[in-house]
């Protein structure tokens, strides 16, 4: 409540001649000093590395709808009961489940040898003892799109379009089209499978999986990623002008309608008209690595600087922790919530997937009468290094249904220079995280919820971006 | 130091008197215009990343005595010749031949996972459908040692030994035990199976084969090392105090007396009197890379600065390029050169067998008459960063058995600070490969060939170290 009255006083001495009449840069708005002590005694946290290393050591991968991911709900709701949350419950949904099988590839000519590769999710399998047929080489998106259909017509389509590193994953959404697409395509025009530069920035030979989608109607053919090595290399032996005959074995299936769900802690607020604040990740995992930074770090940053604002006094609004089922096989956890839950009344939405690394940029989208918020969340995230986007805020697979409804929008962005090496592979696990950077994040989610959680301000709905 | 105090009368004889009666630093021996010319054109460099490219790209991996070596034996014969050596020619030798079969590990108690293995060279199978044992978890080779046969017998045992990073290289034999010996002494115990934390010195999750060995009269037993982050979670789960129940699928097998060979390529001198320059790497490599590091590199360098002597004009020793076989399972190639070879008279050995990083440093082991090489191969390497050591050259497993012999060594030593990330790994790949650095070494190589295969001095036998 303290923290509360500083807070309006704060937001009007905004407003005093003397300041209004500065010229830019304007001075900053001021934070009650709590916010500025639970964000520097956050840099000492052990709840998130903690939660991390014990998802992943105890339970490990924890693919969609799996008995893993079954586990895992159980692994969280005892960790966050344990951790003084309340209202901890699992909401279960249903869904139809994918498995990985055996995979395999092999050039038969012109130079025999193995490639490294993992399906995508959704991938149709070859038969038990493998397809054969010829590549057809592209180097990008762009070169299967202008190509014949008869070059594509039996073959078996490979793509590149190498993705380039940036600091705001906005390479993505760009370049993950071969992967995101490029299998529904190719699968239209005729092409018996599809292997794809794997979506990453590293050089290692891991294979990144992930979602592609056949839409109804598309037939599913089996589609998945080289190493970003093996891709070079594969299009190394193109280079040399013979035809290439590559042999893949992939034998993924559907299993079925399984039970998936999402795990919800609470920590109450002493306003509940003033609406919720939602924070979260995602539970479950690509199956190869232990989803370290995707997502455990994520689920551990949100659910740590919750329990530091919940153990520092009542917030005025309810902050919930999400922990959502099945995000990466297409945000059904996320869906499901919002159907849920979307009649309730939600202040603010906030996400955290994308690693473990320290957060730079923060970007809002708030109603006109909350920006002081964001005022207050510039001068509170400053000295750990997060500066004010120009953007638009409301990004994340999980909130988006919710976002959609109109709910307003507050990110916390971590760098994702390094991330897009790691991003479903094998080698997400523990060993990537660095405990530094993890505690930052977790000062500056602490931050962010000591000063949203507790705003004075009414925080309506918003248009969303 | 009395190598040093040679160093300074040769810079007396080789210098004007005024520089030979300063103070030390001994001014240094003089080297001939036309060997600085070599040495940096040889910066620019294209044949050894082609003969990587080449090689890595259009054999791939070419395990010992496998169908793939023998490929990359007719690969080398037409690349050798085609860059213009003479005497080019395989020396075939026969062996037995041990390949990879299926592999996987399980974690079945208390927290059930997949972890990520590779078999060790000579490991034994387990049955088709696995071994299930409890697993004896010791953190390094001497908790193992210093254990009760009894916490041992029956048990998979699992051997930490962390291998610390550097620069020399001397980490690994240090901490290799675990692998060189570990296997045979946890079979003579009563132990099952082994698993090792990989002897690797990076943190992601690509296990390091290598070989082991089981002497005459012990039992082999599955034997396959565990990626650092996975023997890392190992140790993680072991530290929750609860039993392991493990599940292993290895099923390696020996296929029986194969093929072989050394690829032998020369520049022949003018006085074949003075002795054979040996220079060479290894062409076999491991199966689950591409083997460019290890060492496509190394057969790489020493060809293309080989080269570089031959198109400069003939040389006084002729210069004898061996790209040995079957070194990784135990030196077959370099052993059947020394016994082929061992009665000619050899005045140099060299291998470069250590990656393609930086070369840092050389050692020496010449006769007395022939320090003066030495001392000019310190002014012809300086000014590509490599500084003379002060330990006793020597050393390489195909040229080994050749000193063994009495022959003098000239090392040139890649830096090996990065070389043990990726060593026996899939991730050996020519991505690894830094060009400037591969040049640098070919660079150095020249140098070196230039001063020693020109050498005026005698160079007799010495005592091996």
């Amino acid at each position: 409540m303290k923290r509360f009255v500083l807070a309006a006083l704060t937001a009007s001495a905004l407003s005093t001649p003397t300041l209004a009449q500065r010229t830019p840069p304007p001075a900053p708005a001021q934070v009650a000093p709590e916010v500025d002590r639970l964000r520097d005694a956050a840099l000492t946290d052990t709840v998130a590395w903690d939660i991390v290393e014990g998802l992943t050591t105890e339970v490990g991968q924890r693919l969609a709808g799996t008995e893993a991911e079954a586990r895992a709900r159980q692994w969280a709701v005892a960790r966050l009961t344990a951790l003084g949350f309340k209202n901890v419950r699992i909401e279960p949904y249903r869904m139809p489940v994918w498995e990985r099988g055996a995979e395999s590839a092999e050039v038969i000519s012109p130079f025999p040898q193995k490639l490294t590769l993992a399906a995508l999710g959704h991938s149709a399998a070859t038969p038990a003892a493998g397809l054969t047929a010829e590549v057809a080489v592209f180097p990008s998106m762009a070169a299967f799109q202008s190509a014949p259909d008869s070059a594509i017509k039996g073959r078996i389509v490979y793509i590149g379009n190498a993705m380039p590193r940036t600091q705001d994953g906005s390479g993505y959404g760009a370049y993950g089209t071969a992967r995101f697409t490029g299998p529904a395509l190719a699968s239209q025009r005729g092409a018996v499978a599809i292997v794809i530069r794997s979506i990453g920035t590293d050089h290692h030979r891991f294979p990144h999986t992930g979602t592609t989608n056949f839409p109804v109607g598309v037939t599913p053919i089996p589609a998945a990623a080289l190493s970003v090595p093996d891709a070079e290399q594969l299009e190394r032996i193109a280079a040399r002008g013979k035809p290439i005959r590559m042999k893949l074995v992939l034998t993924p299936r559907m299993v079925g309608t399984r039970e998936s769900g999402n795990v919800i802690a609470e920590v109450p607020g002493s306003d509940p008209s003033a609406g919720i604040v939602l924070v979260g990740g995602h539970l479950d995992s690509w199956d190869q690595g232990t989803g370290a930074i995707d997502d455990a770090s994520g689920i551990a940053i949100t659910a740590a600087a919750a329990k530091r604002i919940m153990d520092a006094g009542q917030p005025r609004r309810t902050i919930r922790v999400v922990w959502f089922g099945a995000e990466e096989v297409g945000g059904l956890g996320g869906a499901a919530y919002a159907k849920a839950h979307g009649n309730e009344r939600h202040a603010t939405a906030s996400e955290s997937d994308f690693g473990a690394d320290r957060i730079w940029r923060f970007e809002v989208n708030l109603p006109a009468g909350a920006r002081p918020v964001a005022d207050r969340l510039q001068t509170a995230l400053a000295p750990i290094g997060v500066a004010r986007g120009s953007g638009l805020g409301g990004d994340g697979t999980d909130i988006g249904p919710t976002l959609k409804l109109g709910t307003a929008a507050i990110d916390l962005n971590q760098s994702g220079w390094d991330y897009f090496d790691t991003h479903h592979t094998p080698d997400d696990v523990i060993d990537r995280i660095d405990p530094a950077a993890l505690r930052q994040n977790v000062a500056a989610w602490t931050a962010m919820l000591a000063v949203v959680a507790n705003a004075p301000e009414e925080i309506g709905p918003v248009t969303p971006r």
